[in-house]
C-alpha cells in the first residue's frame, strides 16, 4: 500500500485549510481528527483530492510514509499535549512532529526537549495569515531541530506565501521553542499596528471631524506610500462597507468599541517584562484593548469626568492629515524597535541565535502584518547583522528625523484635546529616553539606596556604592 | 523549662530587625539561623535581650511554646521551602508559619494550600518599611488562615507602625497569597510614584534649568501640602546632599541613572496583563527603570538620533513648577485607580474580598509609599465599599477637575521639549480612555473580524456579530 507523504490531525478549518494547501502541491495526505465526522465531512467535499481519510490514531500514523511527518493543529494547551501522548506510542525515531498551533513558547520548549528524549523531532511552528492564508500561503515560523526542518522544509517553502521578489516565506527561525517565540512577537506587534491605526482613525474623526468615507480615502492613500501594508488595506476597506443589518450607517459605527484578544500580545508583554526589554508600545496597546473593554465603566466615567478646556483644531486640514501619517510610520518604528530588541535578547536568553533579517523577510507576505516597509527591516540587518537597535540605522534614523516633529506636534495636540493616544505618546517617550545620554534614573538609585540600602553605580568610578543617608546632617 | 512565646528563623537584617522589635514588646523570641555564627552574633550583640538562640532546626521548634508562631524571614524562592521542609517533620497541627519574605503571591497559594493539608496555618505577610521599619515599625500585610492570623494579630499589632491616629499599620488582608498580593502592588505602586517625581525633576532640571539646591526646597514645599509623603520627603533629603567622595557635586549629580529592580514592580505588571486590568503608568516606570539600564546603547543614541526643534520655555517659572505639581497630584491619582482596580480584579479572581479601605489605611505609616493621601482612598472606600474606580469618588473627581488641564500642558510641553514623561503621559491616556464612551476599538473589533473572523457586538442589539468581508463588493 502506498504511504502518505504527510499527515495532518485537526481538521478545523486552519488544519483543512492547510492540509489543502499541501494537497494542492502534490502531496498525499493523510487526516486525522478526533471526531470523526469532520474527517469524513472534508474527504466528502473534496473528493477528488490526494486525501485518506484515518478514524484511528494506529491507522493514521500507519498510513504515513517515514520518516513521519505530522502536522498538528489542535487547539493550543492541554489538547496538543493530548494529542501527542495518543501518537507518542506508535511513532518510530525520527519521525517529526509539528506543532502549528498558537503555543505558548515555553510549552514548545518544554515539549521538544520531552520528544527528543524519545527520538522524536518536534518542530513548533507559528502560521500567520488566519484562515484565507492557510489555505493560499502563510507566512510560516519554524522552530525545533534543524535537521529535522530540513526534512519538511521543501513542504513549508511550497505552502508559503511568496514575497513580491518570489521568495517564500518561510524560513528556519532556531531550535526548541525560536518559532513559535517569533510568532508571539509578530502577534504583540500586530497588536501594536492596530492600535496606531485606531489612535490615528480617533484623531482624524474627533480632532478634525472627517466622515467616515474621508477616512476611507485617506487610509488608501496611505497605502500607496511607505504605509503600504496590510492592516492599512484593511482598514480602508473597512471603512467603505456599510452596516449588513440594513440601518445604512458605516459598519464600524454599529460595531461596540470593546475590543477582545486571544492572549499573544499578553504574552508579548510579559516576556519583555522577564527579559528586561522595554516594550511600552505593544504593552500600552494590550492595556487600550483592555480598557476598552471596560465599556459600562467608561459610560458611567464619561458622564461625570470633566472633559478638557473646549479645544478647536483651526490649523490647515491637510497638513494635519500628514501629521499624522507621519507620527503613525514614526510611532509604528518605534514598536518595530521594541519589537526587534526583544527577539535579541530572548535569542541570547534561551540561546537561539535568531536570524533577525530574515524574520522581517518573510513577514513580507502571507501574515497580518505584512508590510512593504518590512524590507527596510531586512536591509538593515543585511548591512549589520548585529544592530543594537533598529533606530541606530540608516534608514530609520532619516525617518526619525523627518517625522519626530508631527508625531510631537500630534501627541501635544491630542493630550490637549482629550483624545487619548496611548501608544503615539508611548512612541515619543521611548524615543525621548533612548536618545538621552541622561535620564533621571539617577534619582531613583538614590530613592532606592536611601529607603532599602541597595547601593548604585557612579558616573565617574568602577564599583557599587552606598550613601549614609542616616550618619549625615 | 520555659518556652518561647515566638521563633524567628533568618538572622539576615530584615530577620534580626523584626526580632528585635518583637522582643522590645515583650516577648521571648527563639532565634535560628542556617549558618549558626550569625545567631551567635545576635545574641552576643543583644546580650540584655530575652533571646533564645538555637542551633538545630529540632532545638528551635522545642523551644517555642504551642501553638507555635514561628516567623520566617529567609530569602524568597527555594530557599523558603527548604526551611519549610526541614521544619515540617518538627511541626504540631495547629502551629503558624509566617513568611515575611518578599514572596511570590502565587508560591504562597500553593504552600498555604499544601500546608493546610498537614493540618499547618501558614501566613504569608508583605513587611514593608526596609531595614529602618523592621525595627521601628513596618507595615504588614499579612494573608492567610483567619484563625491563625487571629493568633498572631496582638504581636503584629504591636511590632506595626502607628499611623497619626494611632491605629496600627496592619490588617488582615485575607486568604493564601492575599497579603503578598498586596505587598506586591504596594511595590508596583512604589515604582510607578518614584518615576513619577523623576519625571518631576526631570522637567525642572531640562526645562526650567533649575539647581539641585533649587529642586530641594520645591519638594520640600510640596512636602507639606497635598503631596507630604515619604518619597517626596526623602526626595527633598537626597537633593540636599553632597557627593561623599569629595567631589563637591550634589550626590544626585555623580549617581549613574541606570535603574535596578527586584522584580515585584514585574509581577504586578504581569499579573494586570493576565486579569486583563490596565496598568499602564505602573508597567511605563517598569519600562523605564528598563530603558535606564540599556546606559551604553543610550550614550551611543544620544550622539545620533535627533534631538526636537529648539524649545525654550519662556512662561512663568513658578506657574510652570505649579503646573507639575499638579501634573504629579494628578498622576499619582491615576496610578492609584490602577492599582486599586487590580486590587478590585485580583479580589474577585481569587475570591479574596479584599479590604480596600483597610489597605490604604494601613499604608499610611511605615511602608514606602505612605502618605497623606491614603486617607482619601480609605475614605472613599468607606463611603462606597463597591467603589468601581476612585476616579468617580467626589474627591477625586474634583482633583480631576482642578488638575487635568496642567497635566495636559505639562506633556504637551515635555513632548516638545523632548523630554521623556512615559508615565505622565500615559496618565492623560488612561483618563482620557477611561473617560471616553466610545473609544477607537470598534476599529480594531472590526480588524480583527476582517482577517481572523473573530466576531464583534453592536452598539445596537445584544449579540455576536460576523461581517462577510469577503463576500461583498
Amino acid at each position: 500500500m502506498t504511504k502518505q507523504q504527510i499527515g495532518v490531525v485537526g481538521m478545523a478549518v486552519m488544519g483543512k485549510n492547510l492540509a489543502l494547501n499541501i494537497e494542492s502541491r502534490g502531496y498525499s495526505v493523510a487526516l486525522f481528527n478526533r471526531t470523526a465526522a469532520k474527517t469524513e465531512e472534508v474527504v466528502k467535499e473534496h473528493p477528488d483530492k490526494k486525501f485518506k481519510a484515518t478514524y484511528t490514531i494506529e491507522d493514521f500514523v500507519a498510513a504515513i510514509e517515514k520518516p513521519r511527518r505530522i502536522l498538528l493543529m489542535v487547539k493550543a494547551g492541554a489538547p496538543t499535549d493530548a494529542t501527542i501522548k495518543e501518537l507518542l506510542p506508535h511513532l518510530d525515531k525520527g519521525d517529526i512532529l509539528i506543532d502549528g498551533g498558537n503555543t505558548f513558547f515555553k510549552d514548545t520548549i518544554r515539549r521538544n526537549e520531552e520528544l527528543a528524549n524519545s527520538g522524536i523531532n518536534f518542530i513548533g511552528t507559528g502560521v500567520s495569515g488566519g484562515e484565507e492564508g492557510a489555505l493560499k500561503g502563510p507566512s510560516i515560523m519554524p522552530g525545533g531541530q534543524k535537521e529535522a526542518y530540513d526534512l519538511v522544509a521543501p513542504i513549508l517553502e511550497q505552502i508559503s506565501a511568496k514575497a513580491e521578489d518570489g521568495a517564500p516565506c518561510v524560513t528556519y527561525i532556531g531550535p526548541n521553542g525560536a518559532g513559535h517565540y517569533v510568532k508571539m512577537v509578530h502577534n504583540g506587534i500586530e497588536y501594536g499596528d492596530m492600535q496606531l491605526i485606531a489612535e490615528s482613525y480617533d484623531l482624524m474623526k474627533n480632532v478634525l471631524g472627517l466622515s467616515v468615507a474621508e477616512m476611507a480615502d485617506i487610509f488608501k492613500e496611505w497605502n500607496e506610500g511607505e504605509l503600504d501594508s496590510y492592516l492599512i488595506e484593511i482598514t480602508a476597506d473597512i471603512l467603505t462597507r456599510k452596516d449588513d443589518l440594513g440601518t445604512g450607517k458605516p459598519i464600524v459605527d454599529v460595531i461596540l468599541d470593546a475590543a477582545g484578544n486571544k492572549g499573544t500580545g499578553k504574552w508579548t508583554s510579559q516576556s519583555a517584562l522577564d527579559l528586561g526589554v522595554p516594550l511600552p508600545l505593544i504593552t500600552e496597546s494590550v492595556f487600550a484593548r483592555y480598557i476598552s473593554a471596560y465599556k459600562e465603566e467608561r459610560v458611567t466615567a464619561s458622564k461625570v469626568l470633566p472633559a478638557p478646556a473646549t479645544f478647536k483644531y483651526d490649523g490647515d486640514k491637510k497638513e494635519l492629515i500628514e501629521k499624522i501619517r507621519e507620527a503613525l510610520y514614526f510611532s509604528k518604528i518605534m514598536s518595530y524597535a521594541q519589537g526587534f530588541a526583544q527577539l535579541r535578547s530572548a535569542s541570547k536568553e534561551y540561546d537561539w541565535d535568531l536570524p533577525f533579517g530574515e524574520i522581517a523577510k518573510i513577514w513580507r507576505a502571507g501574515c497580518i502584518i505584512r508590510a512593504r516597509f518590512l524590507q527596510k527591516i531586512t536591509d538593515a540587518y543585511d548591512k549589520n547583522p548585529d544592530l543594537e537597535n533598529l533606530l541606530l540605522d540608516d534608514y530609520f534614523l532619516e525617518i526619525t528625523k523627518k517625522y519626530q516633529q508631527a508625531v510631537r506636534e500630534v501627541v501635544a495636540l491630542a493630550v490637549q484635546a482629550g483624545v487619548p493616544v496611548p501608544t503615539f505618546s508611548s512612541a515619543i517617550a521611548y524615543f525621548d529616553s533612548y536618545r538621552s545620554e541622561r535620564l533621571p534614573a539617577n534619582l531613583i538609585q538614590a530613592q532606592r539606596d536611601y529607603f532599602g540600602a541597595h547601593t548604585y553605580e557612579r558616573t565617574d568610578k568602577e564599583g557599587i556604592y552606598h550613601y549614609s543617608w542616616y550618619h549625615e546632617e
